[in-house]
């Protein structure tokens, strides 16, 4: 490809909407271009690239005796309200109608047309297991990317083992795919939400700038999402008598640390308690010990719901309480404790009156939980479990598989397979994505320095650079020759040829990224030499022409 | 790949919408299976023959110079608006609302979304003229398939000239590659209909299942889609006398043939006249020789508007005349006429009155139209413009490729070029499509036999289809060496390894279509021999393992 042909070539404008050094330079590289907000062009270099990374999703998920396929984008209505994942799925489903005004969504996802699919097919068990597995543009409203290329996969299985076999060597083949990116991807449990059954696992590479918060046990042994972190609560004074509890004046402020003030005394003596209100009005009282946070995800998930907002102030003295002073002790609510209140002896709590507290509180002598549960944030330094220090991480998810067990197969009718028994059985699933777009926008942002983008081997849109620097004929002639020779030794190559100057060309060649950059030059050429250049570790190696491809070849 | 592990084997279940042999035939083969109606899923088989088909087309685009891209499926409803387009888009646009409701267009076709695009860039003569080009789902929610994969490209370009040399370039680049798919593709003329600019080509396959009707002089110099097809028009009666009108008793039929009957005259004879209103509810009374019929594609281009109906019979009585005796003379509406009128001395005509006609009526002398225009249709049988006969074919349109001038650019701000003279000009273009969907339906159609498909050499979805006959171990191990063999040998190999019937593989072999089908028999191994059969022609050839792949490489 000759640049100065290239569609989409190197520009110094740049979005106003710039999120990253990665984000910027693809854009600024010629990779994409923004069309509506989260919805964008991908220009030739950058669909090479996409096509690269789907080679690579391709190629392993063959490996795994997956099959390819492909769905329609839009999904009939009909199928999500058969799960019910209308009402549950947290990103907004984009909905359109036909002429007929016959309900469809624009897919974020696609277990059931999957299963309505496979449906179809009279499945019995010597069909099984299988997986199926498709490239498809996904739309999901809320995203940064509303519309994004995702690589799903769905697998069936006759039996709970099966599908753990198989889960298991999806995840090995998830660890090469990102290693053939050279993304060093990390496998880490996570909650399921919307997409049904018990497990799952995100894949994700750590970056700063990633929306994933999660916690890793020193050990290695231990990682996972902080939605679904679990830690030991120690016992923080076991060794304590049990103190008769009493109601006292409490001149303090609100807040946690204003108890730690006035009573002298740790954090996690006190416990904070929090008013919440789900999504249908139910008042929760949430207890706490006063060191931790409350995690939203797992107050969810022990209560069933769906939403949750902090009450209001007025709406805690409504109740007969005050904001500060909430205890677990009075109010006529639904109860839910964190298990870190059965770590320490004689609490202080307020005593749902302003300026009044609660000393010497003790769970199970004093108060209970209608609900006793894991519903505290991990944070930093914590003990796992197992008593290895946690350590918070960030990272940008690329990957997610999920254990569906039978939740689609129970709700879908004929959701089944003929068992050797004589009878039909539900389908036990699982399913696997791959968000291709994703991928590409870390690869960026992980895989660049100050001047641009460096390429992995395996993703870089194409082999070498070709730069001529200098007007002369020789210079021109000489980088036409090498052009047509790496071409002809099947190479891809991309060739400045424009007539402007070296710093341009170069600087051009640092921001797309290239792995390896050739150069031509009237200097070099007198020493019948050709500079290789290697983009990510800036090697340099004057190579004579028979040299060029063992030096292309070299990693 | 086993076809025992092959997900959506062949069946003889078939749906309810059976459209023709090879819609049947993709079906129970496994190919494509029905979703919702007009959207379809691409089963391993079908999305095999589309990568396939995908292939060869962008070879063939990279070939001419034009690069690959991609586009948001959704389209911002502004930009349709901003060519007004909303207005005249005859397929219905499919429209969808965000969680900030703004608008978006399922697209169709991406004219709008590709000058949005390049707009974005400070476009310069020298940056012309390029071609870009996207497979992308697309949506028409009139057709049979509403939701199907095609290649767009757009080129864009300084001048008319060059423009003109793109198109006649990717014209031969279309032959090409259907010649690669074996599929006789012919280019017809078309209509421009709401893609604006001045000419078109269809690329049509001639099938009897056809949706398009055009019409091929016997000369081969002229082909046109029925809704533009020119014909001439001979004079009938060059050497009568023009005779004075009057008005007569006429006892006759409505219908031309009545009027043929009760004068004993042909059918040229009479004035043909009929009133339409336009969508504006504005009344056209059109007139043309008895023995043609309107074309309406050609009327709505005349009268420049966008739907046409037929008055009815009261609608026509409101107006001053009656059906079947309606005449250009008198009614005070806006005339359309065709060029035949003025093919015919002493016409006669109805006189608006109730059996009564005029007779001896010549245009010019007795009655003018406001337009005289083509309006008619070309039939089988009549001269093209040079004097060849004109005949009738059907065929299925595989592509288009689009004259768009600068009805876009001059739309849309800003979608011009920065020319030598220092000027912002708006850019030239053309668009060309490939319907990839509707290309894998027609070769299933055109290429296949009573038992099934045939697939092409460059688009079967395997090299060859090895098949066991016999469950002796000797068999199945011979089965499975070859299998090995000829993947090593770098084969696609459809390997039918079920335990079942010969006569049940042997006709799901011909079903599927896989170029050659491979045998291995306890007979054939006694000789060791292998059969080699070719699906198009049945010719079969045993061969010695050695001479396998010679015999698969064989045409």
């Amino acid at each position: 490809m000759r640049y100065s042909k290239l569609f989409g070539k190197s520009t110094r404008v740049v979005s106003s909407e710039i999120r990253s050094r990665g984000h910027e330079f693809l854009i600024r590289g010629g990779f994409i271009r923004e069309s509506s907000a989260g919805r964008f062009y991908l220009l030739p270099l950058g669909l090479r690239v996409q096509e690269r990374i789907c080679g690579i999703i391709d190629e392993e998920m063959s490996a795994l005796g997956a099959q390819r396929m492909l769905a329609p984008v839009l999904h009939p209505l009909e199928l999500w309200q058969e799960t019910k994942r209308t009402e549950s799925v947290s990103f907004e489903l984009m909905r359109v109608k036909d002429r007929n005004t016959r309900e469809f969504v624009l897919g974020g996802t696609a277990e059931e047309m999957m299963v309505a699919l496979v449906r179809q097919f009279a499945i019995s068990e010597k069909d099984l297991p299988f997986c199926i597995y498709q490239f498809s543009t996904k739309f999901r409203d809320e995203l940064r990317a509303r519309e994004f290329l995702m690589k799903d996969g769905y697998s069936f299985h006759a039996s709970r083992d099966d599908f753990e076999q198989f889960y298991e060597s999806v995840k090995e083949s998830y660890f090469r795919i990102f290693q053939r990116m050279e993304l060093d991807a990390h496998s880490v449990a996570a909650d399921n939400g919307y997409m049904g059954g018990d497990y799952s696992h995100e894949f994700i590479v750590e970056s700063p700038l990633g929306e994933s918060r999660y916690l890793v046990s020193e050990d290695g042994a231990y990682s996972a999402h902080e939605d679904i972190a679990a830690f030991r609560r120690e016992l923080m004074n076991p060794d304590e008598e049990l103190l008769p509890s009493e109601v006292t004046a409490a001149e303090r402020g609100i807040s946690i640390a204003a108890g730690v003030e006035h009573y002298k005394l740790p954090a996690w003596r006190q416990i904070k308690s929090l008013v919440f209100f789900t999504e249908d009005q139910e008042g929760v009282l949430v207890s706490l010990r006063g060191d931790l946070d409350v995690s939203e995800a797992k107050l969810m998930r022990a209560l069933g719901c769906k939403q949750l907002r902090l009450a209001h102030e007025e709406e805690v003295r409504a109740l007969g309480s005050v904001v500060g002073f909430v205890s677990p002790l009075k109010l006529k609510l639904k109860k839910v404790g964190d298990l870190s209140l059965t770590s320490v002896r004689n609490f202080y709590t307020g005593a749902d009156e302003w300026h009044r507290d609660t000393i010497n509180v003790n769970y199970g002598r004093d108060f209970t939980s209608d609900i006793l549960a894991d519903i505290a944030l991990a944070a930093d330094g914590m003990a796992s479990e197992s008593g290895s220090k946690l350590r918070e991480r960030r990272g940008i998810e690329v990957g997610n598989i999920f254990q569906l067990g039978t939740w689609y197969s129970e709700k879908m009718a004929g959701a089944d397979f003929g068992g050797s028994d004589g009878l039909r059985h539900p389908y036990y699933m699982g399913c696997y994505g791959i968000g291709v777009g994703r991928t590409m926008a870390t690869i960026a942002e992980v895989r660049s320095d100050e001047r641009g983008l460096c390429w992995p081997a395996n993703v870089t849109p194409f082999d070498c650079h070709l730069v001529s620097i200098g007007k002369e004929e020789e210079v021109n002639a000489q980088a036409e020759e090498i052009y047509e020779h790496l071409r002809s030794e099947g190479y891809s190559v991309l060739y400045d040829d424009r007539v402007t100057s070296a710093g341009i060309k170069l600087a051009d060649a640092d921001l797309i990224g290239v792995r390896k950059r050739v150069i031509v030059s009237k200097r070099l050429i007198a020493d019948s030499l050709i500079e290789v250049t290697s983009r990510r570790d800036g090697e340099n190696i004057k190579a004579s022409r028979n040299e060029l491809c063992i030096e292309l070849e070299r990693t």
